[in-house]
């Protein structure tokens, strides 16, 4: 498994190529480019290019309606209830949080939550959105089942992941999570390199330790037993029941809040039926914006500036190795698999676009 | 080390006993006694009769000020900022619930920043404050240091708790966790037991795995080098890097937003000069409520009816250990230990009042 560097600019291209081809107008194509290419920019590659052939598959197989558009159902001057009706996931996320924004700018805060939308790629995105505006924020997603529960051995919740942005400088705060010890994306690189997977990631269907990246990620995509473990790890000596918890407290704040279907009423890994949940509010609220912004970045680098541990040169904080990241794909390119240039030759010859 | 058991009530009557003597007034002396009870109710022993001593000494050095009260410093029709005054953190802490539920109740949502506070018991208290209102709620915490970043050996961040509290039943959903892999609790019970740590918990001023739980102690409580880790553990391999990045979410959430101290410029593992942060909202504003609560009380069951790991019974979900044990507890009696019984003769002979 080889990567080859691909020119961002290319890259972008022709996402917004390929998904304008899908049947999408330029600033969706535009929009949904541009979630994927923040994934791909900040070294997320599980959820960049790599995706693009789930988006097209689900796409033709209907389970993501292009035409369709997200609906608001409640509102009120600090919230709103929103239907996806299975619209494309990026486009209804980023309405949902602008409409979040929108709210924290007038009244100090908003909350949305969404039912029935469908993979909305990084939950990251959507608070650094906020961030860039001045104002803090939290994205979370349910997704289909592949957490087992701490004592259990069926997979009852998603990746759950939590994000959350506040400003600094250089870069925002930047922290985004699933609530699993790893995600399936890690152990689909470790099923495609061949390697073992350390403990303490996963258990199979009998409940014991399971390093078989290969027999796990087929037990996963097949719905078997056994599943991936939470923030913690196995049992209660490493705090497994805290990411458990956290995954649940995710799923209460969206497919419970949104009333949309629950984890295990998904099917498949990604799930075609996610809730999400949006919070934006400003910080100027409580002081002024730009001291508490400094204070931000202050303790920031107070972290990083602390005493190392042996053999480790640099302590990061949370979004620091993503724009790195950034940095080195906008100039040096996007790292993009074989395997995944072979998809999207696929989908260029599919949708009848030039390829990469 | 030995627990003897003993009736709630006159726990309870003990405790407000001592703070009116303190220097409390009824209800002031009620309120504090209640957080403490509530955590020896849940099982959380090391947050209840247990502090009275770390109480006592902080309002004797005048680090607690029994005669201040917490002052709204800046107010909007969603949002509070107050300064605690260092007074009692659990009267601080429950009038900012209380004030962030009255705005809920108003206009759908109330987020309170709280700085200058001090040691305000369990985060998980106050949520439930909102959860039997009818409420969904966070409470977060910095504290002093205790934790190491990832890849650094010294204490630069609190145990950073987060907890969250969603109306449902039997009883609410109940999330109250530290970011640390476990608390300074834990350690201390090791160390009182003359136990090992599991590996993984710890690292010392080298950065070594540490297991020596009357080292670590004794370190933490000076300061030294070395730490609890993040929830995840050491490195990246078991996602350290979350616990240690939702640990920085919480001191965002709090000490920076409040614009109170940062967690390195506190002293003392509990920290005196913390800063809280709570959100309460109403459910109601997304759909009916009654309906809401019956999907987050059915998904919970789910969980607690999914298939067991081998050995194991029982699936549990967040608060449902907690409920338990209160049941057990006001049936028969309160597990204090004598170390901690000494303790509260010490301090009824200070105060002058009758032993328990």
């Amino acid at each position: 498994m080889s990567d080859i560097r691909i020119e961002a600019g290319k890259l972008r291209a022709f996402m917004e190529r390929a998904f304008e081809k899908e049947g999408f107008d330029t600033h969706q194509a535009q929009r949904i480019a541009d979630v994927l290419m923040q994934a791909d920019l900040f070294g997320i590659e599980s959820h960049g290019a790599q995706r693009m052939m789930y988006y097209h598959q689900n796409i033709a197989s209907g389970s993501i309606d292009v035409h369709a558009h997200a609906q608001t159902l409640r509102e009120t001057p600090v919230s709103a209830l929103m239907d996806g009706h299975f619209a494309m996931g990026q486009l209804t996320a980023a309405r949902a949080m602008e409409t979040a924004m929108e709210k924290a700018k007038k009244t100090g805060v908003g909350l949305v939550a969404v039912r029935n939308s469908s993979h909305y790629g990084i939950a990251g995105y959507y608070p650094l959105m906020a961030a860039r505006e001045g104002l803090a924020a939290f994205s979370m997603t349910n997704t289909g089942p592949i957490m087992v529960p701490t004592f259990g051995r069926e997979m009852m919740l998603g990746t759950n992941p939590l994000a959350f942005s506040m400003p600094a400088d250089p870069y925002p705060f930047w922290f985004d999570a699933s609530t699993t010890v790893v995600t399936l994306g890690k152990v689909e690189v470790y099923d495609k390199r061949g390697r073992e997977m350390p403990e303490g990631w996963t258990i199979d269907g009998e409940g014991r330790v399971c390093r078989d990246a290969h027999a796990m990620n087929a037990s996963i995509l097949a719905g078997g037993r056994g599943g991936i473990l939470p923030l913690g790890g196995e049992g209660e000596t490493h705090s497994g029941h805290k990411g458990y918890g956290l995954a649940i407290m995710v799923e209460a704040l969206t497919g419970v809040l949104a009333q949309g279907l629950l984890c295990p009423q998904m099917c498949g890994a990604h799930g075609d039926h996610t809730s999400h949940f949006f919070l934006a509010f400003d910080p100027a609220m409580f002081g002024d914006a730009h001291e508490i912004r400094t204070r931000m970045s202050e303790y920031l680098q107070m972290l990083r500036d602390s005493e190392k541990a042996p053999g480790q040169e640099r302590i990061y904080t949370p979004g620091e190795k993503a724009h790195e990241a950034m940095a080195d794909r906008l100039e040096n390119g996007v790292p993009v698999e074989e395997n995944t240039l072979a998809e999207l030759r696929q989908i260029a010859r599919e949708l009848d676009i030039a390829p990469l």
